[in-house]
């Protein structure tokens, strides 16, 4: 049975929960990004074939799932549920794309946490002892959320230099209890919602780094652990601007995250690729966690990772409402097998 | 450890996770109905001198979760984790309330099934023994789902024949693995997305009929049982046609509902209230199960219970683009200790 010291929110896994396979599917601006030979699909049409940006975020979310499950080596009857979510109101993404698959569907809305979310109540799933085989998945998609949160695409709006660029991408992760990998969840935190008061809508980051910090003082106080525990500790999309808040926060509590820290908003995209703050989105996070992240762990460059996403708990009428951003952060921790 | 059969859906609760108090919130038209002796609270302003009435819909699940909390004889202090979703884009009702509360908070989108989901998920994350305490809410608004999904309330449309009213209340519920109380969570099972093609967004009970049905058969499959097993089957908001539509189609399975089955949106108004085929939106059945349905298994009138939530998992969106109605049905066994 898991393992939790009383009041926090930290929970220790110890039934072996093994991630067998992630994948990766962006766009073409995120395929032209540094981290383009890491991720399994590019799709040059980034409409896909549809009439629509949102059935084209479907059609992204979908291959994910499908390659997901087919580099586990799994078939979809043998995954237990499906877990996910996306940006898009209702969830529609994951909700249209879990219509194709015969399992147990749960949706989930942690804005951009949505990988982590899904993640940490996956393994915990897996560590009732109820499910042995889970998958895990979100996406976004630049012109689906662009036209619901902020502008019609045909405008051309100006960005603002705080601005980040929603990544076109879908990610989706196989964990397991039943079957077994060198990569394993050990631990989960589950975040608080926390608001210090930003209410600019183009400054995403820096209404989510609150959140960041919380969850992870909260992880290292809940696991006794400091920062040289880990090879790698990621933040989701804070971007430039949220990750160097970050950064200069934890050091003012007496963290030093130094070089093992990344954000992957800030990672995704070259400067050059006009962005402004870097990337953000539900699959900002997913494409660099199923993309780059494991298979740097599968290469031993990460033994240890903390992967927190944030999320920023917005709608657009609570924005036009006078309301300023809630954030919250999750965490899960990925380690290889000695 | 949680029992699980292989391939089924359906998860044994081990742990003795005890329901330790349900709160329900609800608006005047609520209050009138034939089950407003049971509520907790009627609010009789249902903008609850609130600016508008998206906050309005936070005051209400604020004082479900506050009350719940009260009634269980425990603090805030005392929950690890809040876990809820409502039907306001980006679910900023629950997201906003978490925000009052210095818990973790899982964010879930379920649409009208999110009752039972937040139960089901809360439950099977206290089996995995990381989490003691948690607490699962739910809310709708007539006036903000109405105004978010149909049209702006001062239109005054005619309302066809197959449509429902949104109900304007807010359900919490506090279980425990580490307190005890004489009702038990005992099972839940999670639903798969069905789609019947369905296209009608003012006849949601069609739409979410067949999701019923399906959770129906997989949970009497995966646990042997049959309805007699059962002294009530309720469902969430199907309402007087969806509910007609389950109890036909499972009779034509062999499996007779008879009078121990009933839809909280068939119960919740009376005809001359003029909902026409009666009430909807999450808190229908939040209100009905944590009003109505506890208070009669603590007075023994009910027993054995499988309380079945469904969702419509359309968005304006989705509808606009042609698209058809997904349902999802999840389900929770409680049963009072002999």
């Amino acid at each position: 049975m898991a393992e939790k010291k009383l009041g926090s929110s930290t929970v220790c896994l110890t039934r072996n929960i093994s991630i067998m396979s992630g994948a990766s599917v962006v766009g073409p601006k995120e395929g032209n990004g540094p981290l383009g030979a890491y991720f399994d699909l590019i799709i040059q049409d980034d409409k896909c074939a549809m009439p629509s940006y949102e059935k084209a975020e479907g059609e992204f979310m979908k291959r994910a799932i499908d390659l997901a499950v087919k580099k586990s080596g799994l078939h979809i009857e043998d995954v237990d549920l499906l877990l996910g979510g996306d940006l898009l109101n209702q969830i529609v993404t994951a909700a249209f794309a879990a219509r194709d698959y015969p399992i147990s569907f749960l949706g989930l809305y942690g804005a951009c946490s949505t990988m982590a979310q899904s993640l940490a109540v996956g393994s915990l799933l897996l560590e009732s002892g109820g499910f042995d085989t889970a998958l895990c998945t979100t996406s976004s998609h630049f012109s689906s959320a662009e036209r619901q949160y902020r502008a019609p695409l045909e405008l051309g709006n100006q960005r603002t230099p705080a601005a980040q660029w929603t990544v076109t991408g879908a990610g989706a992760t196989v964990i397991s209890s039943l079957y077994s990998s060198n990569q394993k969840l050990r631990a989960v935190t589950l975040g608080r919602v926390c608001d210090y008061g930003i209410s600019d809508t183009n400054n995403m980051g820096a209404a989510m780094a609150p959140a960041a910090l919380d969850t992870l003082l909260t992880h290292f106080e809940d696991t006794g652990r400091d920062p040289s525990y880990y090879d790698l500790i990621v933040t989701g999309d804070l971007g430039l601007l949220g990750s160097q808040i970050v950064r200069e926060q934890a050091l003012s509590r007496g963290l030093i995250l130094d070089d093992k820290y990344m954000d992957c908003g800030a990672e995704i995209f070259y400067p050059e690729q006009d962005t402004h703050c870097g990337g953000s989105g539900c699959g900002c996070c997913a494409v660099t966690l199923n993309g780059y992240i494991l298979e740097q762990m599968r290469r031993h460059v990460y033994n240890k990772v903390l992967f927190i996403a944030t999320g920023a708990l917005l709608s657009v009428l609570t924005s036009q409402q006078g309301e300023t951003i809630p954030g919250i952060a999750h965490a899960v921790v990925i380690e290889n097998e000695v």
